[in-house]
């Protein structure tokens, strides 16, 4: 039993809006219902009838026998409202609201479909839609839908945001001979939404993998925990589209330009172990390879074929997905070299020629799938004229029972001479192809997927006890008296120090001589650079000085700065001149933070100077649920890395002060909401600790 | 006619090893010659029959009425030769080896493939394989192949390395209702390469489109010369396996080791205008949209469809291709929004709704596709319940009709319920997928092509007249006379300079005295650098001295820097100490060539500096028929090139001056072919002209 059991296989279904007429959504609802073999109640109301397709019609929701526990809605729009009103009062627990006009149509329609989720919550009744097609389940079975047919039973969950790619894909499956376990339409997500339904789907004995096509996530943190939960149980598949509606976001910082729109929907499915499917094409490559194969224990892929040419493409395809090619043991290559004929090639791509009969195939498969190094297998068959595709692919399926732990698949490549092997194989449930590519792309979804669940095994998120929330409280609060939304760079020093972020020494000074006397105080050399948070190029407008080593020069500085600037703006606010102490150079990067609506905090790391939006090697990872060995994957994925471990002969850096580092400004953002962007940059790296030179930091 | 004619279209064929065996390939060439239709006469040859298939059968080949034009050899390996002589001495022109057994069984095989190309050359007697399945013409007819079958008639010539694949593709073909032209199966290539047909495919007026499957190219240059002309009249699409044998390149220079293997041939098809598939799909879908649609004006795409959802898909997956969606004229959306239903979207991807009749699509399209601003168009169609697939696909054929200059594409997102609309398409040949994404993809290839077209208009190959070989020829001698490969820094710059590379003046001084003397001729402040092209990390071992500005500083600095390095490597031949002028700093670029195999120097260019391989910023050009557009081109391709024009408030750097030193260069190894490798690096880019500062050559 799930949150959404009752939607699934309610007792008792009303359908508001039944009609007799065919060419009605409110008719083939009622068909839909009683030929998918539901065992429950069926309640078609309609006041003008008095029998539709056999069944008893009502005047109204209320006049049912009993309450029913579900009621799909298909009315007009305008008359929704009421017919929610009256199921609420007479009991119904759940609502599938077919009828369109809401949302999607503008402000009107937006503003009725809060009235029905108002409803909804009034009662405690969950709604799915509106502006849906409904919903399918061929286990409990119920098709309280209005598709065009019901789906074979199978073991794939389809959770959809668009209602014509349910139907797409319901006329597709017939052909494709593929089952599945649900189709959810979500429509306009009123209530219910693509988590919910996640959820829901993951505790389901029936669903074996979960596919999704979203246009975007309703409730940002709430999909990061489910989504998180789901993967760890079986694995979710998403199709997200919408990735080119770019500059939605702002960018006023280095870190928000990098991430663009897509970056936190990326970063959100990586993190919480979701596969990404590519296309439209992968999504159900993908169904149909998870739904049947067991997850490959590795990376490492076996190939057998009948011809060379299509084996050495397959090969390159292997390595261009990331995947390896299997290397055998000794045992495996002498078995192979002491059967095949001498001009195969025994080791991988295994080219058992172009005379070989099933029985070739069938000695080959059974060395290479009991050889450890082989994690998994795509056998391709080319059509040459004594191969004997039938029998190759009752080969493959005695293979499969035999080594039951090893995904396999098959590459058929032809038409006619192929077809009655193909079928064969689609009937035993190993994926077969016409050309070998999707199947390398399906296993490498697949070894991405066993990746992350044994990533799921770390310790938990992140917490450090020497944080002093109590000093930037106090900051924030001058700033926002000041009517900024910038801090001042010593002010965001002091911000980041408070959470243990190692900064340069640095003090805002109103004069010469107090210049000099924190320049003293720190030790030289110093640098000193104008405050001003209207100032982004400061050393353009002669606002910058390094390599002060002296309390004249410092001095002398001070009034330079303060006449240069002037001079430049002479009507911009200036807070004074900020002595910093001269750091020693270091290995060169950013960290940095922008706020994604949808996912919170999205912290990036990277390359850092100037040339940081030049070079663009920076990775994210978001704040939510963050652990230390996600920040070391996400330093893994930069070139930054590489210097960080010292290149070209340099000792390596301090790699876990980078570490903490980065988890520290992750907790810091997600205890200060207010915290809109952090940019720090650069971050000096040294072989030992590291320190911030520049943070800038902007509130709401 | 063309070079090959004669084989595709010959007045006589003889079979030599003709069978009557129906399991022997000798019995199967004999069928398929007759049931292609063959006009001319077939002579099949083997000395143990009267007949076959009701044919005169011929004891030898000396023995037919008259010499075959061309003759077809399925006979043991063992006796190959004999045959190959034989017809070379009657008279025969052409020589296709079906029989395998040569060159890819290793040594043996490898003498005998040696011994039939004499023979042919003796005879000049062209060939075709061995280890083929043979060629076959839709057009003239011919079938001398031993494939189970013909294709249909059609446009598309496809050339395989593979044999296997021909047999598949032939297969898979007739599922696919997809014609062609010519079959050609390469085999081993001992003669007749891929260039050479690619070059008669390009002649041959029935055919539109060349489809290639290889491994490797034969002979680069000619590879070169004939797709550039080929690309020039029809697409070349090639997909080239064996991207992952890596490691096949020494890598002793940066340009090496960034070039890696495959990056020769991915520049040589660029460089000539081919189309490369990513994948056998791909290839296939690319060679049906080439056949069947114009090659699109530009890059604007219109989505028409009755569904958001997978609209938004395709809208993703035109900019993930590079490709823009069309932006409507006013009229356009005007003349969309007088007759489409309000809630329809009008602008691109437009939205025709669930309800849309096929009179909406043809409405939509007919606007859609007059519009100036639309270069092609795919119509998607989910099955919604009032959906009129057939009709729909009328109206697309209507419209292909009207607009037949604006290639058209179909996505019929479904099963059975679109079936006859897409074979209604199929035949009307309007490329018809059941996704979006291989639509678009095709799409983006013709695109490429388009544009590729558009290049090939530019001005001829570089040539610079003020080039001095006689001083390289000299330095080269005294470099070879001293048992060396690689040359000193003074050595490479005296070479570069000889070509017009402007370089840092540099001079090799063997007493500090001497290197005084340079200094003060060449003015401070100066660089000092150990001389021995054994050293490669001359900093490591105190051989540098930087920014000396007097002529004692550089005495001083001669000596310190000899007694650093004989510390460090007592037992390395020093040359001295090269002195060169310290030039300001300007942007860091690397400029290189490494010499491939097959396609002789590659010319790279990027970001240089130290972190060259971390950041491999680099794009490559073949030195063949390179032009200063392709090199502009090649600038374009790098982040360098957003340095070079001014980043960040940055005076723009004198491009054109770089432009010309990666011509030079060019020009400079395509002249002297014993130099293997150049590493430039840094050369520093100025707001006027630039400067080489370190320069190594190697030479062979």
């Amino acid at each position: 039993m799930t949150a959404l059991s009752s939607f699934f296989n309610p007792r008792s279904t009303a359908i508001v809006g039944a009609s007799r007429a065919p060419e009605k959504i409110g008719n083939v609802i009622v068909k839909n219902m009683i030929s998918s073999g539901y065992t429950g109640k069926i309640y078609p109301v309609n006041p003008k009838e008095e029998e539709i397709e056999g069944l008893k019609c009502y005047p109204s929701v209320e006049r049912t026998p009993e309450p029913a526990e579900l009621a799909v809605l298909s009315v007009p729009a305008s008359r929704t409202i009421e017919m929610a009103e009256m199921c609420g009062r007479c009991g119904v627990h759940n609502l599938i609201v077919i009828t369109a006009g809401f949302k999607e149509t503008g402000k009107e329609g937006l503003e009725m479909e809060r009235a029905l989720l108002e409803i909804c919550r009034k009662y405690k009744m969950r709604l799915l839609g509106p502006n849906c097609v409904g919903l399918m389940d061929t286990h409990s079975p119920i098709n309280a839908s209005f598709a065009a047919g019901f789906p074979l039973k199978g073991e794939i969950a389809f959770i959809s945001q668009s209602g014509a790619m349910v139907l797409s894909i319901l006329d597709w499956s017939f052909q494709a001979g593929l089952g599945f376990s649900k189709f959810v339409s979500l429509g306009n997500k009123a209530d219910l939404t693509e988590s919910h339904f996640i959820e829901d789907a993951a505790e389901d004995p029936y669903t074996k993998v979960i596919l999704c096509y979203i246009e975007d996530v309703e409730n940002g943190s709430h999909f990061l925990d489910v989504a998180r939960r789901a993967s760890q149980k079986k694995p979710v598949i998403i199709l997200k589209s919408g990735v080119s509606q770019a500059g939605a976001q702002a960018a006023s910082s280095h870190t928000g330009a990098l991430a663009g729109s897509d970056v936190a929907y990326e970063t959100a499915f990586r993190q919480s172990g979701v596969i990404r499917a590519g296309s439209m094409p992968e999504l159900f490559d993908l169904a149909v390879a998870f739904a049947s194969q067991p997850i490959p224990g590795g990376e490492h892929v076996a190939i057998i074929t009948n011809s060379g040419g299509p084996g050495i493409v397959a090969t390159d395809n292997i390595e261009q997905k990331g995947l390896k090619m299997a290397r055998f043991t000794r045992e495996t290559i002498e078995a192979l070299r002491s059967r095949l004929p001498s001009e195969s090639n025994i080791y991988n791509p295994v080219d058992v020629l172009g005379d070989a009969k099933a029985d070739r195939y069938f000695y080959s498969m059974d060395k290479i799938l009991a050889d450890p190094g082989v994690d998994c297998a795509v056998v391709m068959v080319c059509p040459a004229a004594v191969t004997e595709p039938l029998e190759t692919a009752g080969a493959m399926i005695e293979m499969k029972k035999k080594y039951p732990e090893k995904p396999l698949f098959a590459a058929l490549m032809g038409g006619a001479q192929l077809t009655e092997g193909a079928e064969l194989l689609s009937k035993a449930h190993i994926p077969c192809f016409t050309f070998p590519e999707p199947a390398i792309t399906s296993i490498s979804g697949m070894v991405k997927y066993g990746r992350r669940s044994e990533m799921s095994s770390q310790p938990g998120p992140l917490k450090y006890n020497d944080v002093d929330p109590k000093t930037i409280k106090a900051t924030f609060y001058d700033v926002k008296k000041d009517n900024r939304l910038v801090l001042l760079g010593s002010e965001a020093v002091e911000v980041a120090s408070a959470y243990g972020i190692p900064s340069a020494p640095t003090a805002l000074t109103v004069s010469p001589e107090e210049a000099a006397k924190q320049a003293e105080q720190m030790g030289y050399p110093v640098v000193l650079k104008i405050a001003s948070p209207k100032i982004m190029h400061k050393t353009d407008v002669g606002g910058v000085k390094i390599g002060l080593s002296s309390s004249e020069e410092v001095r002398q500085g001070f009034i330079e700065i303060m006449d240069n600037v002037h001079r430049y703006l002479p009507r911009v606010v200036l807070h004074g001149v900020e002595v910093q102490k001269m750091m020693p150079k270091g290995v060169e990067l950013i960290i940095g933070m922008t706020r994604d609506v949808q996912f919170g905090p999205l912290i990036a790391f990277g390359l850092g100077g100037i040339y940081v939006n030049l070079l663009k090697d920076v990775s994210f990872r978001l704040a939510h649920g963050l652990t230390n060995g996600e920040i070391e994957s996400m330093l893994m994925e930069t070139k930054a890395y590489t210097l960080l471990r010292g290149y070209r002969g340099e000792k390596p850096a301090d790699i876990s002060s980078i570490i903490e580092m980065i988890g520290r400004v992750a907790v810091l953002v997600t205890d200060f909401p207010e915290i809109t962007e952090i940019d720090i940059n650069p971050v000096f790296a040294y072989t030992q600790g590291a320190s911030a030179l520049d943070v800038k930091i902007t509130i709401s």
